[in-house]
């Protein structure tokens, strides 16, 4: 059995969408009271929702926030703002409901899922979810993130939370990440997927000055060195400049979006981790719908790969899902748009526009 | 007494913003577990309505939507791809719940207010506001919409009803329209306020064709050239080119910013009747959030007159206050940021980042 065989029931489980459905969701939305493609995105967003759900009347989507965190041993080389006690400190902050994520999803109404996917030193808080590769990755900088078959271990496990929150309910699931030094190991491993050039994909992160992003740059560039990872094997990418919560949500994704629930992408970070999984299993990019374009360069680079044009634009930069969380209000508006609102015939209005 | 002393009150009423809140309220943000400024845009909406409620910790928002519907002579004029009637028929819809703005408003949690400010055919539905002016105005294409006292009339109904809404508890009031071939009457108040050119102001509203659009910038400079509205005079100008839900929008924005209250526009029409009262009273300019910027041409040129940059840019044309419905979430979650995060200190999380 090869090392990756984990991964064939999540890879291989995800079918392409039914363009009927998608048809159907198009002509219902035709048929409301409201001049045709009236609402723009809000229809795009309905459209996609129904095709994922598989109806056109999809139930209310009961969303979820995953928000994965892990450690990383680059941030040591000095990449982040941050120490790295503060991952830990911020699982802890989530638990207590004082974190901004934590904050939004309540507004949102919105479960928050914690999940320690691998941190130096895991605060002890109730309803954290423990699926750890480890404390902390090794410095990618010097040698390999982690093993193949954690990263393997990590996308599995990633991929059964997925599947058992849509079993628990879940219609959207959205991918929130922790993890001081992460835009670093993000950017490395958008170089090795995409193609491109450290200075291109790195930026200020959440808080770098110019010297930071040029030590950035520099690191990221000595992580592909060392690491000489392959374009055409995401798993092998994620292995050796990846990162723990990286590798967990790219399983989330898989599972998620094998059990039908619409996967709602944050930012910069939980992008990667899509992509990541959108490479080993192409189907996955019907599933995705892209929160908010943050301005770290490497995101549109990404989004831009996985076909994904983010429904807001708020100059966010924090990650754990806030994004996500601000955009779901718009995922249960688009579906209320669909399931709820009269037709021209039911609401007896006169329909001559085109 | 003048024609216009009925304003006196509301406009006159309206305090300028007190810098001290908005420096509170930053430093209050920078404060939070959150890279400073990380949150982008959102920071700024919760500073502003921080400042316009008086508290760096505000209530909740208890959202309410005012939809004001007006019917239109100059809509015999072939401006728009459905017939008159529809004005009163969506009234009907917006009160059986089924329009796109009262799903919205029960996405967002928010009160739907809706008002007749002088349909042709009102409908006898519960809850309907009765402020019309009249039975729809005059053909403005032919000569003025209607008396300069009538435009005052329904400034002052506007402002009686924002105020009424504060004292009912809305810290936030979005205003939303209805009527068939205002985006027309919009864009030449549009012109008339602002000095552009009819083609540059007017776009395809909620559903035109080419040879429609020509047809609209014809008569926009008819209805410009008949009555020679003046820049210096936004209410001769309302009543010359404009329309009754216009003129009680416009009432409504400075009733509820009286009331120190968010006034949060929706698209082109509803930006148009703030940027009239703006005219009337600077200090409004404060006051305003604008929700999503809408493809029609001159909402550009209106945003930029009220120096507003919009929530959401997600290809909406439909009005009814459907936009402002969508972002009241984001208002939602920025009172919250402000109100309900921890800081550094409460969550014992390390501060080092700048």
């Amino acid at each position: 059995m090869s090392v990756d065989a984990p991964l064939d029931g999540p890879v291989r489980g995800l079918a392409p969408l039914d363009p009927a459905v998608e048809r159907d969701a198009r002509a219902a939305l035709d048929a409301k009271t409201k001049p045709r493609r009236s609402l723009g995105t809000l229809e795009d967003l309905a459209t996609r929702i129904a095709s994922v759900r598989g109806s056109t009347r999809p139930a209310p989507l009961d969303p979820v926030v995953v928000v994965a965190a892990g450690d990383h041993g680059v941030a040591h080389e000095d990449v982040s703002a941050y120490p790295q006690e503060v991952t830990g400190q911020m699982l802890a902050n989530f638990a207590g409901g004082g974190a901004a994520v934590a904050v939004l999803c309540r507004i949102a109404g919105a479960r928050l899922v914690i999940v320690d996917a691998g941190v130096v030193s895991p605060p002890v808080v109730p309803g954290l979810r423990d699926l750890a590769l480890g404390r902390g990755t090794a410095n990618a900088a010097a040698g390999p993130a982690m093993e193949r078959r954690i990263a393997v271990d990590g996308v599995a496990r990633g991929a059964a939370l997925g599947r058992e929150l849509v079993d628990s309910g879940a219609g959207v699931v959205a991918l929130g990440e922790m993890g001081i030094g992460n835009t670093t190991v993000a950017a490395a491993v958008t170089c090795a997927l995409l193609g491109c050039d450290p200075a291109v994909a790195c930026g200020r992160g959440t808080g770098l000055d110019q010297a930071g992003v040029a030590r950035k740059v520099e690191v990221v560039g000595r992580m592909l060195a060392v690491n000489a990872p392959r374009a055409d094997d995401p798993l092998g990418t994620l292995a050796a400049v990846g990162g723990f919560e990286l590798a967990v949500l790219a399983g989330v994704a898989l599972g998620a979006a094998g059990g039908r629930a619409v996967v709602l992408v944050d930012g910069y970070i939980s992008s990667v981790s899509a992509l990541v999984a959108a490479r080993l299993a192409p189907a996955l990019e019907g599933y995705l719908v892209a929160s908010h374009r943050s301005p770290e360069p490497g995101h549109a680079l990404v989004l831009e790969a996985l076909r994904l044009d983010p429904l807001l634009d708020l100059g966010l930069r924090l990650g754990e899902g806030s994004g996500a969380a601000l955009a779901l209000p718009l995922l249960a508006a688009a579906r209320a748009i669909l399931v709820e609102m009269a037709t021209f015939a039911e609401a007896g209005v006169s329909d001559t526009g085109r």
